[in-house]
C-alpha cells in the first residue's frame, strides 16, 4: 500500500483558526441570537480599494478580447508589477532589490510554507514563541521536528521566547540555528522590532551562513518613522535574508490573493558538496515547476496599490484599522487589562484578566460578551496568558466589543 | 551555513517551456520581422468566456462594499462552486463524488506538485514516456529519484513508454508501483484510455494498493462519448484515485487561474505503523495550512461555468479548438506526416517528417517555418522523433501555420 507522510501525524490537534472556527460555530448553533463579534482571525472586513477595483474591472475586460487577453503569464508575476514593487516598496526606502528579485505568489502563507521545498532536510531552525503557526506547521510536515511534548513545543526546534519581559524582543541564541523566522511586526504580539535589533539578527546571520526568513505582511502599518519596513534595510540583509509581503493586510485582499517574496540574488546556501547554490536560482526553479503565476486580474489590482489613488485609499485603510487599534488599547487599558501592541501593528496582544489561561479567556469572552479572539497559547506555550485582539473590523463593532468586554473585565 | 535542496541539482537544464521561450525569444531578437506563430506550449488564446467575465465584475463590485465583501474564504474552496462542479462534472456521469470532496485550488500545476507532500518518500513511483514534465520533475525536487542517466531517465521512476506501437495505452507494469500518474486525454500525445483500460488500470492499483494520481485536466476535449471523462466513472477508482481537474483549457482560464482535485474519503495510504489513514484529512490539512484558497473573484468566475450560458460558451470554445485540431490533422495527413492525437484532445502529436530528432525539427520548424511546436524529447525519451503541436490559437494563425509547414514539409 501507498505510504504517507508520517510527519502529519505529530502535527496537534489542528491549526489554531480552524479550531477556533469550530468553537465559535457551536456556539453560535446552540445560541442564534447571540450578537458575536469577530476580533479574532486577521481578516480585513472594509471594502476593496476602488482603485484595485477599477483595475481589476478592466483587466476582466481584457480578458475579453482576444487581442488584449493574457493566457499564461511569467510564473515569476509580470514585470509591471514587479518593477513597481521594487521601486515603491524597496528602492525608495534605499533597499537594493531589483525587480527580478521579486516572485509574486497568492499568499505569504503559501510561501511561508513552501520556501522550505529548497533547502535541506539537516538544518536547525529556530521560530519565536508566540509564533504564527504556519511557520511550525510546515516544518513538520516536511520532518524537520521530533514530535510535541505535552506544552506543544516539537523536538528539535529552538524556540526564542518572546514576552514583556524582554520587551517582545527574541534574544539572539548562543547556538548555531541554519534557518530563524522573524515576523515584524509581529504576529501574534504586534511588537515591533528597531534597526539595532535587526541589525544583530543580521550580523548573527552573517557570521553562521544563517537564513533569515523575514514575514513583513504587517510592514504598512508602523507609524514610528524609526522602525525599519523592509529586513533589506539593514546592512548586509542581502546577503541572508529572505522577505515576504503582502497585500492581505494593507490593501485588503485576503480574499482577493496577492503577496510576494524577495529572494536576493546575492543570497547563497550550501549543497551538499560543499559548493556554494545561489537560492534565487533554487525559487525560481521550484516556482516554476510548482506554480503556475497568480491571476493577471489580480495582478492589474495589485498594481493599483502603486497608483497615486491607491496608495490614498490604502492608506486610509491602515488608518482606519489603527485607529481601531487605538481605541482597543485605550479601552482595555483603562479598564485596568494590560496590553501591549497594536502601536505599529493592527494586533493588540492582551494579558488575560485575573490570570486566566488563554482558552479559558476565549470561552469566557466567547459566553460572556459574544467576543472572538485568539488565544495566546494557540502561537506556542509563550503564548499562555495572552490573547490577541485584531484591529479588523468596523468601528461600531470595535466601540461594542469594548464597551462588552470592559462591561465584564474590569480589572 | 544554511543546506539547500540538494535534489534540485538532479534536474535537467530547465523545465521544457522555459527552454522553448529562450530559444524562441533569441530567434526573435536575431529576426525582428519574422512573423512567429505559436503552436508550442499548451496556451489557450481566444477570449474567457461572457458569463465568466460578467461573474467577475459582479464579484469585484461585491468587493467594494462591506455587507458584500469577502475576506478569507475557506481554503478548500467555496461550497457554491464545490457543489456546481460535484454536481457537473461527476454526479452527473454517475460519479459518486461528494463537495466535500472537491479542493479548488489555483492550478492543477500546484497541485500536481504539492500532493507529493502527503505521501511518504519511499514509494515506488510510474510516468508514462512520455508524460507532462511536472510529475517527473516535482519527484525529482522531492528526492524519490536517483540522477538521471544521458537520455534524461530519472532512476528509480518506472518508465511505461506510450509510442504508436502499443496505440499510446501505457501496459499495465508487471511490479509493484505505489503512485502513477496517468493523464487521459494525455499530454502530449492526444490519447485517450477506454474505459476497460482505465478498469484495468483501477484493479492493477486495488490489488497492489496503489494510488492513481489521475490528471483529467483535458476532459472537456472528448468527442467520442464511449470515452471516461473522470477516473470515478470506473467501479472502484474511489478507493485508488485522485484525479485533477482545471478551468484553464475547457473555459481559457490559463491566465486567470481555477483547478480542482477531487480526493475520496474512501482513500487510504498507510503509516509506519502500518495503520491506514484517510488520505482526504491529510490533503486538508495540507492545503489548511499552506494554502489561502483561490481568489473570491475567480471563484465566482469559474462558478458562472456551469450556468446555461457558460455552459453554451464554453462548448464553443472547446468546438472552436477542436475544428482546429481537425484542420491540423487533415492538413499534415495530406502532406504525407503521420498524426496521432487530436481527436479527443487538443494535442497533435507528429511523427517528425524524415526521422528528424524532435528538436533538429524545433529548430527547422522555429528557422524556416516560423512555428513554434513542442519537442516530444521533451516529454521523455520515447517522445524522441514526435512533435506536438497545439490546438491553441485563432483559426488564421492554424491555417497559415498549416500553410507554411506543408509548403516545407512535404513528404
Amino acid at each position: 500500500m501507498a505510504t504517507i507522510n508520517d510527519n502529519y501525524l505529530k502535527l496537534k490537534a489542528g491549526y489554531l483558526f480552524p479550531e477556533i472556527a469550530r468553537r465559535v460555530s457551536a456556539f453560535a448553533e446552540a445560541n442564534p441570537d447571540a450578537p458575536i463579534i469577530k476580533l479574532g482571525i486577521g481578516d480585513v472586513t472594509e471594502p476593496l480599494p476602488e482603485a484595485c477595483r477599477t483595475a481589476m474591472v478592466k483587466a476582466v475586460e481584457d480578458m475579453g478580447d482576444r487581442t488584449s487577453f493574457h493566457g499564461y503569464g511569467p510564473e515569476q508575476g509580470y514585470l509591471w508589477l514587479r518593477e513597481k514593487i521594487a521601486q515603491h516598496d524597496f528602492q525608495s526606502r534605499g533597499c537594493d532589490i531589483d525587480a527580478s528579485e521579486i516572485f509574486i505568489s497568492d499568499g505569504s502563507k503559501c510561501d511561508c510554507g513552501n520556501i522550505l521545498d529548497i533547502f535541506g532536510s539537516n538544518n536547525s531552525i529556530a521560530v519565536t514563541d508566540p509564533v504564527y503557526p504556519v511557520y511550525v506547521d510546515t516544518n513538520v510536515m516536511a520532518g524537520h521536528t521530533g514530535p510535541a511534548n505535552e506544552t506543544g513545543e516539537y523536538g528539535g526546534l529552538t524556540y526564542l521566547p518572546i514576552s514583556a519581559a524582554n520587551a517582545f524582543t527574541a534574544s539572539i541564541p548562543h547556538e548555531k540555528v541554519d534557518l530563524i523566522y522573524l515576523c515584524f511586526p509581529n504576529n501574534p504580539t504586534g511588537a515591533v522590532a528597531s534597526k539595532e535589533h535587526l541589525q544583530a539578527w543580521v550580523n548573527y546571520a552573517r557570521a553562521h551562513g544563517s537564513i533569515i526568513l523575514f514575514d513583513a505582511a504587517y510592514e504598512a502599518f508602523i507609524t514610528d518613522p524609526t522602525i525599519p519596513h523592509s529586513i533589506y534595510e539593514i546592512e548586509g540583509a542581502r546577503e541572508c535574508a529572505i522577505e515576504f509581503r503582502s497585500f492581505s493586510k494593507n490593501a485588503g485582499f485576503t480574499g482577493t490573493r496577492c503577496a510576494l517574496t524577495v529572494v536576493p540574488k546575492t543570497l547563497m546556501g550550501k549543497a551538499d558538496d560543499g559548493s556554494e547554490v545561489a537560492l534565487h536560482g533554487l525559487w525560481n526553479r521550484r516556482q516554476s515547476t510548482k506554480f503556475n503565476g497568480v491571476s493577471y486580474i489580480v495582478q492589474r489590482g495589485a498594481e493599483a496599490v502603486y497608483s497615486p489613488e491607491g496608495q490614498a485609499q490604502t492608506k486610509a485603510l491602515i488608518d482606519f484599522y489603527m485607529e481601531n487599534a487605538r481605541i482597543i488599547r485605550e479601552q482595555l487599558t483603562a479598564a485596568g487589562i494590560a496590553v501591549y501592541g497594536g502601536v505599529n501593528a493592527p494586533y493588540v496582544w492582551v494579558k488575560t484578566p485575573n490570570d486566566l489561561t488563554s482558552w479559558d479567556f476565549f470561552d469566557k469572552l466567547l459566553h460572556t460578551c459574544h467576543i472572538v479572539g485568539t488565544p495566546g497559547s494557540g502561537f506556542g506555550a509563550a503564548g499562555e496568558g495572552y490573547f490577541r485582539i485584531s484591529a479588523f473590523n468596523s468601528r461600531e463593532n470595535v466601540n461594542e466589543a469594548m464597551r462588552r468586554i470592559t462591561e465584564k473585565f474590569r480589572v
